[in-house]
């Protein structure tokens, strides 16, 4: 029978998920692929793990696994932007067929790491690296092969949407919903690349990619996160009919793409808004398919190992069937990768939510709404709610498709109007019924 | 450029489809794949294609292309057991790599197939056969080829799911939900292979051998249709806060399987719940990933298509690299494909729901509650509701987990009871509340 020899980089969490299936289950990914798959190495600066793995497996120095002839796929689960990416490069290099999970690296560096893959004629597969075990990467480059993508929406980050998801069950605010996360093991000690919407656009910027098979700047991407979120506008989001999700959006409008993270209300029917707690889900929409919606574990040890080593399983099929590169790192062949402009956000066109707050007098509306007017902001519903303690009513408004410069002149004029009492809020809503 | 020529069998609703996209996506399909993809030929019995696709591609001898040496792939959307599967094997025995939509003769001749398929080295790929775009078929063989399948749960047919979700959301009758699906185009003019459950239990039966590499009998699937459910047991399922699904469900218990489909009661918060219309959706669960739902258009003319070119893709990707069935098709290698039992009905336990029509006299409910203490039937609810215009009262009540056999026997005796007037009905539930 042929081996596969893996060397592991990093036995943290996911690391050690790896390790497990790759051990329990070898006699079932045998039985699946014919062939042995033995972890040969495991690299990791904690030196306890020698114990578990024993001295000939275990080495706190990596290149003892890039360096090793022996060692057919190497998978990178260390993290973040520094030695992760000097040792993938020195693997590629190396000849080795390479997996990883790490979209912070594929979202600043994947053009440059693909192009050393292409180069040496190795594969980089990155499965785990976006939505855990959901199989939205094999998803956009082999399923929908033949299929022009038109648009993504994804519940990528598991934090954030168990914060939102506790904050409208149990109606309690961002702070203690963050706090409860943290205690659950859903949230890091420091939250902020969950909660500011960064991981998410990390995920969008690897999604983009592929599935309009154009390279994209993280830098291009809006991202706003959901420490903003208040009760108000979650019950107001529940009066309407929505739900809030900090949803990554892309859209394809042919010449440009929209690539925006932000909180966004989606309608109660949407199956989006049916996505609760610490999961992930991701819809494609294509012009072929419609709508599809894959959903699923977006994080921890087993779902992300899982995805690991469906990777580490394609790879090694292409090993043992004497290929590479079978399905091209950007979904479309190196020289067809284009370079789409990214449409600024004040440039975007959707639906929004506001929310004034205003003294308790007459003709505020008609000063509002005149202003709104002057932008070409066309109202579809407001409601206006009196009573507050302080003496101030809050008026909220759901508007029809309009671009988002007007919105942003408008709503600071507004908080100019000296009756508006603090600063205007925005809430983005995406919409199925009223598509552009 | 390497040319990939195709020849499509049938040309119907999903062929004209798979045309479309070929001509349409050519320079898309050749972007993602480096390859020139060709439409050689087309046989179909409908003599007035050849106008469309002109002489020298258009035939009405399927032999045409099945003996083109210069064809490489060969696509069978004819359907059904009889020259379809002469074609296919004959396709198969001159070495052509073979995409099918066919799930009734997968279901029926599946193991048949593959063996064929094996002996030659070409593969035979059918992702169009379940549920339409939905990559169900690659999940289970590629994306989870490292985890044990522990269940699949579909809503795999979108005539009998828009039957159901009219008659929920309408509040209307079978009869009239199916009327309103036949005027729409959800469903044929004879219905029977849909609404009597067959076309799900046909792709139950792939999905089943697919996740668990194992053979099985289509006559091993226990199958029950939608036309016996009422308005009164959709409203009685909203009431205690579920709605009803026709559900394909297997599970995987070590030593045996169940295999069944049949109108199932579903809790609101259940992801599968909140699939409305047409669509269609398969939650898998895996002993790594947990539980994952892939949810889109289950059929229809381009959804499908796309499913039929992804395969399209995916075989041309091996002709281009020299390799043949990099993945098995059984999902195992062929010698280690299994053969483990399917539970028969009467000994799957799971929970119920019962309705009985019994007289409105004093008693009745305890001589129920009796035989069903009797055999071990433990009751989670009951519900009583009066004022029938006929003075008959309905009774209904939910179950914990009891057995199929004790359910069958205890409803057949409450049956003979006098005062129960007419035979009471029964639906299962599938409560992830409460786990096996």
């Amino acid at each position: 029978m042929k081996t596969i020899n893996i060397g592991l980089l990093g036995c943290g969490t996911v690391g050690a998920g790896v390790a497990k299936l790759i051990i329990k289950n070898r006699d079932l990914i045998t039985s699946r692929t014919g062939a042995l798959f033995v972890l040969k190495r495991v690299a990791d600066i904690n030196k306890d793990l020698a114990l578990q793995f024993g001295k000939d497996v275990f080495t706190t120095d990596a290149d003892k696994i890039i360096d090793d002839p022996d060692i057919d796929i190497v998978i990178e689960l260390i993290g973040g932007t520094g030695v992760a990416k000097e040792f993938i490069l020195k693997a590629i290099d190396n000849g080795k067929q390479v997996v990883t999970a790490n979209k912070a690296l594929l979202a600043d560096s994947g053009s440059f790491l693909f192009e050393a893959a292409n180069k040496k004629g190795v594969d980089l597969a990155f499965e785990a690296g976006v939505a855990g075990c959901i199989p939205i990467i094999k998803t956009l480059r082999e399923s929908l092969v033949a299929d022009y993508v038109k648009g993504i929406k994804g519940i990528l980050n598991g934090t954030c949407n168990y914060i939102l998801s506790k904050c409208t069950e149990d109606g309690i605010p961002f702070a203690e919903a963050l706090k409860e996360a943290q205690k659950k093991g859903f949230a890091e000690a420091d939250p902020t690349l969950d909660v500011e919407g960064i991981d998410t656009a990390h995920k969008l910027a690897i999604l983009t990619s592929l599935a309009y098979g154009t390279e994209i700047s993280f830098d291009d991407i809006y991202v706003k996160g959901i420490t903003n979120i208040t009760s108000d506008d979650i019950e107001f989001a529940k009066f309407f009919g929505y739900k809030i999700k900090l949803l990554a959006i892309s859209k394809h409008h042919g010449d440009t793409i929209e690539a925006r993270v932000h909180p966004t209300m989606v309608p109660f029917d949407n199956i989006l808004a049916s996505v609760a707690g610490s999961m992930n889900a991701v819809e494609v929409s294509g012009d072929a398919v419609g709508d599809m919606v894959l959903y699923g574990h977006g994080a921890g040890m087993m779902p992300t190992a899982n995805a690991v080593l469906s990777d580490t399983v394609d790879l090694a099929r292409n090993i043992l069937n004497g290929t590479r590169q079978k399905i091209p790192l950007f979904s479309c062949q190196p020289d067809q990768v284009k370079r789409i402009p990214v449409l600024p956000i004040e440039e975007v066109s959707t639906h929004y939510y506001f929310r004034f707050s205003v003294q308790d007098c007459s003709g505020v509306l008609a000063k509002i709404a005149l202003v709104l007017g002057n932008y070409n902001i066309s109202l579809k519903s407001v409601n206006q709610k009196g009573g507050e303690v302080d003496g101030s009513v809050t008026i909220v408004m759901m508007t029809h498709l309009v671009r988002e410069s007007d919105v942003r002149n408008a709503l600071q004029e507004i908080h100019r109007i000296d009756v508006v009492t603090s600063r205007p809020v925005l809430i983005r809503i995406e919409d199925e019924n009223e598509k552009l």
